[in-house]
């Protein structure tokens, strides 16, 4: 999907959130926020959003000067995350349908977001999503792929957020291909942090060659996309890998979380959705 | 208070919300947003945020050649909220407290605001403000100023929250003067929204001679200045009005649903906290 307007004050608001990781200066943030603006209107809305916030993401990095900003969150919630991890493979053992659960905890893992701006707090969030009603819910292909599957891709999305595609990986049954993000863009998962996460003791973690917040093919490295390609069922996680995947002809299965009305508009959801969505077409 | 960096970005969804509200044409949207993005690098955040976005919606209105983006919005909340005052008026009659309850009804009327960008939907954020804690309860001192008060003044802030204001107004049992924007600004209440709303059947309705989104003293006018100079009790509803007003040396109670989370954190509060809080100092 390509950008909207709308995108452009939020890409100056993820800007704005990406300086102040960066830096407490205040000098140095209006800075990097001023570059940032002066960009905007050169900016074609003809690209996904991921594509377009990897060029502001890298601009903030040289114009701080910061190599990694979301660094320190990064790593608290992986910290966290890891801590539930007991809690939520006793809840999906006890679950009536053990898959289903699991995608639910994937999916609520996606709530650890410092992308998009929308406020989380992951006690509050974690049992509204593990409860809450699916606005799209095609499960019912899901298994069926997932059954002839013998070549999985699973896409990850934020640091953290590993802990609970793990529980869902582990009960998937199969060999998973695990992609993280090339280099630091915002709080987007690393080889780093899946290892932190544990989630290299049950499956092979790849880099897709990225630097932006979505799997951005174009991008990718060629290890990455003879993976991608071969793939029988590729697991998307986050909005923005759906912002960049909706449109490719592939067995592709979206997990996410709706984070903004701009995504909501086009899947005709809400913000705060939960969404297990079969690649249309 | 002044601005902060993160009004920047705000500064920008507003342009855009109201370049929204005037055009569909999104050629002329997305020149609107230009035109006000490669005004901020060249803004000062010394000035109060009202002062600041006043500039910004006038760039709008000329950019997209439309007088008044938010008419048709202000008109459906007059009509909206003028259903809603029979049942407002019961419930405080029927309250332990009416002043009190009158109070919360003028609050709640502060979720009607188009400015933000703060989702609302009345009948859900109704409930959930009349039956909310106080973030901040400074009601003794409200009703010992108001017992004593001989000239009171009520700087009001949106269509439609006129109604909730006359439900409060009425229980006063005071002589008050209305004081409305003098030309759009927002979805800021004219005079001709406080009549249609029917509040110069109770009170005396002026302009202020402002069109900023809150009452900036710089831009008042003679009459109103009176007034202000002359008042006692002066009732300041929202946080536009909050934001220009909270350093004067004035007998002012403030009146605010919590919007932003730079407003949150001057006052040590949350977005979303209702605030009935004496002018410090």
């Amino acid at each position: 999907m390509k950008a909207d307007l709308e995108c452009l004050p939020c890409f100056l608001k993820q800007a704005f959130e990406a300086a102040r990781m960066a830096t407490d200066d205040e000098m140095v943030q209006r800075r990097v926020l001023d570059e940032v603006t002066k960009l905007l209107p050169s900016l074609s809305l003809d690209k996904t959003p991921p594509k377009i916030s990897r060029g502001i993401h890298q601009l903030v990095r040289e114009a701080s000067g910061t190599e990694d900003p979301y660094r320190g969150v990064k790593e608290k919630y992986n910290r966290i995350a890891l801590s539930l991890y007991p809690e939520l493979k006793d809840k999906v053992k006890a679950s009536d349908d053990p898959l289903l659960f699991a995608i639910r905890v994937a999916i609520a893992g996606n709530i650890i977001d410092f992308g998009i701006g929308l406020d989380f707090d992951i006690d509050r969030d974690l049992d509204r999503v593990l409860g809450a009603e699916f606005a799209i819910f095609d499960y019912g292909e899901f298994k069926e792929t997932l059954t002839r599957a013998k070549k999985v891709l699973y896409l990850a999305d934020n640091a953290g957020e590993v802990v609970f595609d793990r529980v869902l990986i582990e009960c998937l049954d199969k060999e998973v291909i695990y992609a993280v993000k090339e280099s630091p863009i915002i709080n987007d998962a690393l080889t780093d942090d899946a290892k932190f996460c544990g989630i290299d003791k049950v499956v092979q973690i790849i880099s897709s060659g990225v630097d932006a917040p979505g799997t951005v093919l174009g991008l990718c490295s060629q290890e990455f996309l003879k993976y991608y390609n071969d793939a029988d069922l590729i697991i998307s996680k986050g909005q923005g890998n759906f912002e960049v995947l909706s449109d490719e002809p592939k067995p592709i299965f979206f997990l996410l979380i709706v984070k903004c009305s701009v995504v909501a508009r086009y899947l005709g959801v809400k913000v705060r959705d939960i969404v297990l969505k079969k690649r249309s077409g």
